[in-house]
């Protein structure tokens, strides 16, 4: 079962398969949508003719890839195209917490483009059949990602009346940062240059203990006892849980939806309670916010309010603590009529899909020991996790492809990269947190956590965060002024 | 008929698909071989298990790649590694004609490592089997063949004592010269830096007369009226094999294996002949050579002793010409007892694993028009070529793949390739042959032929190849400097 908490915990979770079907092609669809005091978010819809298979030729069907577009600040004939390179979810939420791109795109002349992810949200390669076996799984992968990524640039810049002259960036947080990242090392004519935020492009390489101990340590500075009561909690739930009247308690404390019976429920339950930890550590945003959840502002602090006793409470009182601090996150509207242990944030992320490219190529070594983070200590187990993919999906994850395909420590060669990441954000762990030239540039977000540059400027901001977006900004017009002297 | 043409032309021919089979693993065979004069060449042959398909996990089976390895000048704990990037032919044939490495090896101290492209010589990833049908040729990619070439390198890095610290330096002619930059541009953490020698890189892009005009150029300046009565020679065919004597006199006078009864036959006729042609501009070399067949020094200069005669002759005169010529190319060693007009060069190319790939991504246009160039007037049409494709292989080519994947035009932001070309060699048509940046350097060689570069040191080398070696050496020596700074 770690499996699914490991395969979960990338900006994760539990979309229904169900729910994935190709829409009916509308071209120019129009969407507006205005956010309270934001810059409003208004694209047209398209869908390209992708290439199903772009490395190999037997394969000749295409599919459509779903593109928001809006040029309504754009300079024709040589305002540059900021790209987003579409993640494992459906690309109108991307889009909505991409607040940057809307904030910055008047300033640059900029037009933008969300470039959806091949098996997420509407780009469908088999439409409602996508997922329903591992023949047609078999291309959801990074490298054909990408291809698509360059191949519809190349189409934009094509066909797009003055579009020719106009250089292309790459933005995209997360897994998008990572595929931001790539399509600057693997393609460096389709774009000019990337912001990869929060991306962790070496979480393949990296001990696999250092993703936990950076959520533990969120935990530690954020309240008294707040790790240490939280590391106490899993042996407090397996004490009271070993009665058939301490489950029922366990369940009504946590106000669950359907009440713990077997061992395995709460050993399910425990993984939740783990993944809720690392989300809340993801998001912990300076000022209200709703990415994976509505939480208030910097929620990890207010979570910690519940867990600053000693040693001397009862498990009960312990895990009353516990449950006052998940309901922060899973009830802060108070909407809530009781909790779900099958879900841990939006339905907008596909976690079949990304479920697949960890048991494929994002093959991310995760462990905890217990002691330097606040969880149970659990090992890293590879074969384990090949024999669960295998029973799965009918595939095996390749361990060292994704260092050889992407270049592992050694990318110095490649040029025009911003890698930023925040220091709450346990995905740093994976991260290039030094500068490894002159443009391949690391900045650190002091307060920041999971990609809190991408979002829309905030008066709540902290300073670090309103001077990392300059310094991209910066560093876009550098790569722009490159690019025209050399066109 | 065209198609077949144009796919032969690429380092070209002809091998039997039957005689392609994997031979039983042989870990450490041992090969000696020497040539009078030359270093000798001495190798260990392995074969290296290779994932059948890299981009996709359900085709999960491998399969045994050939590499040749030489350590006998290898300068353990440092010494870099020169690999060859194996194009479309038997590996062996490539390392017996890369005498450049075995020349600098010593100097280097460098391991020099030979390694066969799939589905090429020995290195079938279905064994017999492997050109039978569609579904097995889907994984003959230059795609793949970067990939195995960067998971090998891996291997060696990893797996042999001492060579953790070796850098390893990418080196290939022609299509193996196209690999060796590709293989720079996406993935330098594999090599340091890359020789591709004449590699026509960007032949997927220039003007599809280009090629055949510096054929044509090379007959020009090697002897008066030489292109003019080749360019004179197809209507004269034409004429003569209009009748049953002329068909009967023409197969004679060229002493045809088989003789020429039908139009379809001359045209064949005519398309080996453009090829002898084309052939002979590609091993223009300064001595005695058996590249593609043995031949003297200069042989198109001998060749063009036979057609220097003026415009009064007759055709049969005309064609009595062009048939001393053309057996300079085919009986230079007088033991031919006929004329095949079914091959056109070494048995040890991969003629149809060749045209597979020019069907699917690597689509060169070619064309002529008889005025700019010495050949029949032929247009470029992409759909004709396409159907063709279709009808022998079922599938179908894609155009614009190529550019996009390997970036046009645009490679700017790559750094340690060296781009050699000869301006003989009618692949320069293709190639980079001015420098884009200080370290993407373009050499030109004057009086060179194809590759002439990566062939033994010969006393009757012109000074110009002789001082491209040494650059070339010297560019060797700076990048592994600047790596072991690096490291």
């Amino acid at each position: 079962m770690r499996l699914t908490s490991t395969a979960l915990l990338f900006l994760l979770l539990l979309i229904s398969c169900n729910s994935l079907a190709i829409k009916p092609q509308l071209l120019g669809r129009h969407t507006v949508q205005t956010y309270p005091h934001h810059t409003s978010v208004s694209y047209k819809t398209f869908y390209f003719d992708q290439q199903i298979d772009h490395f190999g030729f037997l394969e000749n069907g295409t599919f459509k890839q779903r593109y928001l577009l809006n040029d309504q600040h754009w300079h024709k004939e040589g305002g540059p195209i900021l790209f987003y390179t579409g993640n494992e979810g459906d690309i109108t939420w991307f889009c909505n917490n991409t607040g940057f791109m809307w904030d910055v795109a008047e300033r640059l002349g900029a037009m933008l483009v969300f470039a959806e992810h091949r098996y997420y949200g509407e780009s469908m390669p088999f439409g409602d059949e996508s997922y329903s076996n591992a023949k047609y799984l078999n291309f959801l992968t990074s490298e054909q990602a990408l291809a698509d990524f360059a191949v519809l640039i190349k189409a934009l810049k094509t066909t797009l009346p003055g579009a020719q002259k106009s250089s292309v960036i790459a933005i995209g947080g997360s897994y998008g940062g990572m595929l931001a990242a790539w399509l600057r090392m693997k393609y460096p004519s389709a774009v000019v240059g990337a912001l990869a935020a929060s991306a962790p492009i070496w979480q393949f390489i990296v001990p696999c203990g250092e993703f936990y101990k950076v959520v533990t340590h969120d935990f530690t500075i954020s309240g008294t006892n707040c790790s240490s009561n939280i590391r106490r909690s899993w042996a407090a739930i397996d004490r009271v849980s070993a009665t058939g009247e301490g489950l029922q308690w366990l369940s009504q404390e946590f106000g669950l939806c359907s009440s713990l019976k077997t061992p395995d429920e709460v050993y399910g339950f425990k993984a939740w309670l783990q993944e809720t930890w690392v989300n809340l550590a993801m998001v912990d945003y300076p000022y209200e916010a709703n990415f994976l959840q509505p939480l208030p502002a910097w929620p990890v602090k207010v979570v910690c309010k519940s867990l600053n006793f000693d040693t001397g409470v009862s498990d009960k009182q312990l895990l009353n603590g516990i449950s006052q601090a998940i309901k922060v996150y899973y009830n802060y509207t108070g909407d809530a009529v009781c909790l779900n242990t099958s879900q841990t944030a939006t339905g907008n992320l596909g976690f079949l899909g990304w479920y697949y490219q960890s048991c494929t190529e994002m093959v991310m070594p995760m462990c905890t020991d217990g002691i330097i983070d606040m969880f149970e200590p659990q090992s890293w187990n590879f074969q384990a996790f090949s024999d669960e993919c295998y029973n799965q999906f009918g595939v095996r994850p390749r361990e060292d492809w994704a260092e050889i395909v992407y270049g592992g420590r050694n990318i110095s060669a490649h040029s025009n990269i911003i890698f930023s990441n925040g220091n709450l954000d346990p995905w740093m762990s994976g991260g290039v947190t030094t500068s490894l030239s002159e443009s391949l540039v690391a900045i650190m977000i002091d307060g920041g956590a999971h990609h809190l540059d991408l979002r829309y400027n905030n008066k709540l901001d902290p300073e670090s965060v309103i001077k990392t977006r300059e310094l991209e900004v910066r560093y876009f017009k550098e790569w722009l002024k490159q690019a025209a002297t050399t066109q």
